[in-house]
C-alpha cells in the first residue's frame, strides 16, 4: 500500500491557532484552514474544531480518507517517548497526557504521527527549506516563547525523553529575569517576543521610543513584532539598540550549539525574526563568531527560515508520510 | 580474517606523556608502557619512541605484529574528516598536519585508527566504564585543559568538522577570564587544573591557603590537582570554597548540554576529578539541576569515570577493533 496514497494531512496546533492542510504527495499544499484555538472551551471542542476542518477540506477537494497516507501532528510540548501521548503541553494544558494521536486516528481510520512542534518545523524546513541538504543543523524559533530542535546526522535528534534542543532555555545570565521555566536568565526570559515586548515597554513609557508608543502604546499584548519592527524602522533608535542588545545574547546561545555540536547551519526562524530579520541575524551571526571557537564558528552558517506558517504543517506531514 | 585476530593496539598521545598498550581480544590490557613525551624532540623521535616501545611489548609477550587485529590511536586536537591525519594539537604542535595513522600502519604493516584523544576516552568509558549501556552520555574530562566529547545513539558523535562535544570552550561569562583559545570566560578558564591552580596560588599568597603554601608554595606549576585535594583535607577552607564555587559554574556548563541534548548521563573524568571527586562531582550535580530545566535535570545522571589511564588506550584499542 505505501506510497501509493495520494495525499498526507498536516496539522499544526498552536496556542492561539491551529492549521490543518492537505498536501499531495509532492508535499505542495492543495487546501488549509487556520482556525482559532479557544484552550477554555476544553478538549472535546479542541477535537471537534479540528475534525471538521479536515473533513471540510476533504469534501471540497473530493478526497476520500482512504486517499491519505496518514496524519502527522505538530504539536507544542513534550510528547511520550513513542510519541502517541502528549504528555506536556503548557499552552494546552488540557492536552496533557491526552492520547491525541488515538484520537485523531479512529476519527479518520487512518495512522497519525505525533511530534513536537518545533522539531516538526525544523524537519520541514530540512526537507523543504532553508536547511534542505543539511547533515546536522540548529534550528532556534523565537516567537511568544523561544524553541529549539536539532537534527543531526539528517534525522531529528529527540534525545533520552524526547526533550532535546531546549536552546530557549540555556541560561545566559544567571542573575536574569525570570523565565516561564522557573529559571533566570534563559535565552526566552531574554529574547522571546515578549522578552522584548517588556522591555520596549519601558524604553515607550520613558519616552525613549517614540514611535511605538505613538503606534501601539505600552500594553505588552499589543507590541507585536511588527510594531517593533515598524517603530525601528520609522526611527526608534533605543529600541533598535535594545533588540541589537538581545540578538548579542542570541548569538552567544547559538554559540553554546556550536561549541557543542560543531552543526553545518544554523536557522533563525519565527514570528520575531520574520518580522526583524535584518535587525536581528547579521547581529546574531557576529555574536556568534565571537563567542564559538573560531575553527567550529567557520564551519557554521547562519540562514533565516523560509517556510513560515507552512513549516510545522509541510514537516509534520512529511513525517507522517515517512513513518506510516 | 576479521575476529580471528587475538590482539589489538591502544596508544595513547599526550603532551605529557605517552602509553602504549598491548590488549588481548576481551580488552584487557596484557602490557603496556609508559613513556614521557619529549615534544621538543620533533616528530621523527616521537615516531621512534612509539614503534621501540610498541616493539618491546609484542617482543616481550611474544606476539606477531600479523596477530594483532589493529592500533587504535588517541591523539589530542583535531583529526580531519576521515581520521587519518592530525589537523591540529595545540600541545602536539608537530603534529600538525602529520599523517599519524599512515606512519603507524606502514610501520607494522598493520590497519591504524586515529580518534581525538578526548572522545577514545570517553568510547573507552562507554564499551567498558562508568557509561556502559547508556545510550546518550555527555563527557567532560577535567585536566590540564577541559575536554569533552558526546555519546549520542550508542555512538561517537563528531560533527559536522570532527569538533563537537567542546565543553571546555562554553563561554560561561563574557567578562571572565583569557582562555587558551583566545576568548573570555570559557569553562576551561574557569575550571581546568591550570585555572584552580592559578587561583588556589592567589589564596596561598594572600595567606589564606596556608596547607597549600606549606605543601608546594605558590608556583602554579607545582600546585597539582592532589596538592590541593591534601590541602583541603587539611583545612584549608578557602580552597574549598573556591573549588565549590568552580563547580557550580561547570555544573552551568553540564545544564547547557541537558538542555541541548536530554542526555541520560554525564560522565566526570580528568584527573582533576580523580582527585577531588568529593569535592566537585555533589556540587556539580546540584548546580546543573538547579540550571537545567527540571523534567531533563530527572532525567540525567552524574557519575565519575572509571577507566582512569586506560579510559583513552582501551577505547582506541575497541574502536580499532571495531573500525577495522
Amino acid at each position: 500500500m505505501r506510497k501509493k496514497k495520494k495525499y498526507v494531512v498536516g496539522i499544526d496546533l498552536g496556542g492561539t491557532k491551529i492549521m490543518v492542510g492537505l498536501l499531495n504527495k509532492k508535499f505542495r499544499v492543495i487546501s488549509y484552514e487556520k482556525i482559532k484555538t479557544e484552550a477554555s472551551k476544553g478538549e472535546k471542542y479542541f477535537l471537534k474544531t479540528i475534525f471538521d476542518a479536515l473533513e471540510e477540506i476533504l469534501s471540497e477537494e473530493k478526497v476520500k480518507s482512504s486517499e491519505i497516507q496518514g496524519i502527522g501532528i505538530g504539536c507544542p510540548g513534550v510528547m511520550d517517548e513513542k510519541r502517541r501521548v502528549v504528555v506536556s503541553s503548557p499552552n494546552l494544558a488540557f492536552l496533557n497526557h491526552f492520547p491525541l494521536s488515538k484520537k485523531i486516528e479512529s476519527h479518520f481510520d487512518r495512522p497519525a504521527v505525533l511530534e513536537n512542534d518545533v522539531n516538526a518545523g525544523l524537519y520541514g524546513e530540512h526537507q523543504f527549506g532553508a536547511a534542505k541538504g543539511y547533515s546536522s543543523v540548529v534550528g532556534i524559533f523565537l516567537g511568544t516563547g523561544i524553541g529549539g530542535g536539532l537534527i543531526l546526522d539528517h534525522k531529528l535528534y529527540r534525545g533520552a525523553s524526547g526533550a532535546a534542543g531546549e536552546i530557549g532555555h540555556l541560561i545566559l545570565d544567571v542573575h536574569g529575569s525570570l523565565c516561564g521555566c522557573g529559571k533566570r536568565g534563559c535565552l526566552e526570559a531574554i529574547a522571546s517576543r515578549l522578552a522584548l515586548a517588556s522591555e520596549a515597554a519601558v524604553l515607550a513609557y520613558k519616552q525613549k521610543a517614540p514611535k511605538l508608543m505613538q503606534l501601539v502604546g505600552t500594553d505588552i499584548s499589543k507590541i507585536k513584532s511588527n510594531a517593533m519592527a515598524k517603530s525601528i524602522a520609522s526611527g526608534d533608535h533605543a529600541l533598535l539598540e535594545m533588540v541589537h542588545q538581545k540578538s548579542e545574547l542570541l548569538g552567544l546561545a547559538m554559540a553554546h550549539t556550536v561549541n557543542l555540536l560543531n552543526p553545518e547551519l544554523i536557522v533563525l526562524g519565527g514570528g520575531v525574526l520574520e518580522a526583524m530579520e535584518k535587525y536581528i541575524l547579521p547581529k546574531a551571526e557576529a555574536a556568534m563568531k565571537k563567542y564559538a571557537m573560531t575553527p567550529l564558528a567557520r564551519e557554521v552558517k547562519v540562514v533565516a527560515a523560509k517556510l513560515q506558517d507552512f513549516a510545522v504543517l509541510m514537516g509534520a506531514a512529511k513525517l507522517a508520510w515517512d513513518e506510516v
